[in-house]
């Protein structure tokens, strides 16, 4: 279980570390969507997305071995570990599945870690990291299944709650679920809070069906930040009381919400960090009269080449 | 003059419009720059720049004849102007200099105003608007050289106050000086303005030592936004009075600042946007310990593939 304490003493014990990241208020009917829309812009968080609330959590938790720590990771998990790492004066080995963009490798490599191509995907990687550990040591840093990562993900909640006390709803894209679940750990039921997953990689919504984590095939434009084959057990546990809610869209309607936070907002997130977005512009989330949305972009590590026209 | 009261009333008057946007806090010791820095990310105004202040508040202050408005612009303030007759039902003519960038004429062409190429630079496209608004009676809104414009572009100052009420010191790029104007008629002396350029668009660090304004020639990278001749009349009157600090800076160091922008922060901002930033990063601007710095990014309209790596 992943308690409000829990994610309260994470949001301490990170601050040093991390970003307030801003809320930018849209002028109401914005883009022709009715109403009232907030986006809260974690793609702005150290690192280019809000894994870092996760990861200094983890590794603040207790001392770091001589062989330093390791994380299997399509990116983002990854990127926020090496940095956390650095920060903290430890080694770092990243496993990274061989469909990592080329800018995130990138990024890993500038912060110093050491980067292995491991597998096609997330579990083959994970795998290869978890052996690598059994012989040298080295901290095992889950990108979601565990409560001191998932709460310091909820961290970004305990900020929203300050920044916008008078939100209904909140659109958050879902992965492993460890993100959406410490938010949903803070707000409970207070937030209608609603899982946001590509329609090649549902995930969350299958799982939901099945009222267990069930394994799901991955794949699609959002697959390096958002295609976990299965959703988390330690979220999960949370998700199933709180995230009543789910909605699937099309790596299209993804693309083209990548598209509109670019031209008409100057905002540059990855196809994850726009999904959730995706549900509000595709109409695949319709709001009632009055209802004040927020959506998260969680994700901003996107080559700029491919918003170029 | 520009009192505070033409700027409370200018804020009230343009609220509908535009967007309060938001302030992202750097941690401690950001890229190696001591202290605590904030940026005010103005670069998520609507149409990607402050100009649109401005706009508002000139278009809102009377009636708009037939024959629309009329603007000379190398791009932002045109597209502002061209923003603010849309929403307001109004026909807008824009005269671009042939320095526009592609981008900013493409953003003119979409908001559905008529755009001439008219000259090699804004007093050459000045000139052909004026004689086309003496012909037509379009309504001429000039780009800072007006009361109601400097007023609307103090309005940013107005939000700061409320979201950094103990910042000591405010770095702020300077064009034809109606942006830096309206907020130097805000604070006064109530915080520092550090009035930054490009080394090629000396306009106002001319304007200072001759304590009045000059003729200067204009070039580089950020010329489209900042390239202009001579300050303006209205808002030298208070430059002259409350701002004491100017700084230049390279292209090199823009460029820079660009980049770190984008790579550290994802932040998109176009040269002009990014020039504040560059006095901190080149070491040009040096605050003294303790003291609170908040930057202006104040134009995002850059191509993406400018960033590409």
């Amino acid at each position: 279980m992943v308690t409000k304490e829990d994610i309260r003493a994470a949001a301490q014990r990170i601050a040093p570390y991390i970003r307030t990241t801003p809320v930018l208020p849209l002028e109401a009917d914005w883009f022709d969507i009715p109403g009232d829309t907030f986006l809260k812009l974690e793609s702005l968080q150290v690192t280019g997305s809000f894994k870092p609330r996760g990861a200094f959590n983890r590794l603040l938790r207790g001392p770091i071995p001589a062989a330093g720590v390791i994380a299997a990771s399509g990116g983002n998990h990854g990127i926020a570990v090496a940095y956390a790492a650095q920060k903290l004066g430890a080694r770092a080995e990243i496993y990274v599945p061989d469909l990592a963009t080329a800018l995130k490798r990138k990024m890993l490599a500038d912060l110093g870690a050491e980067v292995v191509v491991a597998g096609h995907n997330y579990v083959e990687a994970l795998a290869a990291s978890e052996a690598r550990s059994a012989e040298t040591g080295a901290l095992q840093v889950h990108a979601f299944d565990d409560a001191s990562t998932v709460a310091g993900q909820g961290t970004i909640a305990v900020e929203l709650e300050a920044q916008l006390p008078n939100v209904d709803t909140l659109l958050v894209s879902v992965g492993g679920g460890g993100f959406i679940g410490g938010i949903a750990a803070w707000f409970s039921d207070r937030v209608k809070i609603v899982a946001v997953e590509p329609e090649q990689c549902p995930t969350f919504n299958r799982a939901l069906q099945a009222r267990t984590p069930v394994d799901v095939a991955t794949s699609g434009i959002a697959a390096d930040s958002l295609g976990c084959r299965r959703v988390g057990n330690v979220p999960f546990s949370v998700l199933l009381s709180a995230v009543h809610n789910s909605v699937l869209v099309s790596d299209e309607q993804i693309r083209t919400a990548q598209t509109v936070l670019w031209e008409k907002l100057r905002i540059v997130s990855e196809p994850g960090g726009a999904t959730a977005l995706a549900a509000l512009i595709s109409g695949a989330y319709v709001r009632s009269p009055g209802e004040r949305v927020a959506v998260v972009i969680c994700g901003g590590n996107a080559d700029p080449a491919s918003f170029a026209q």
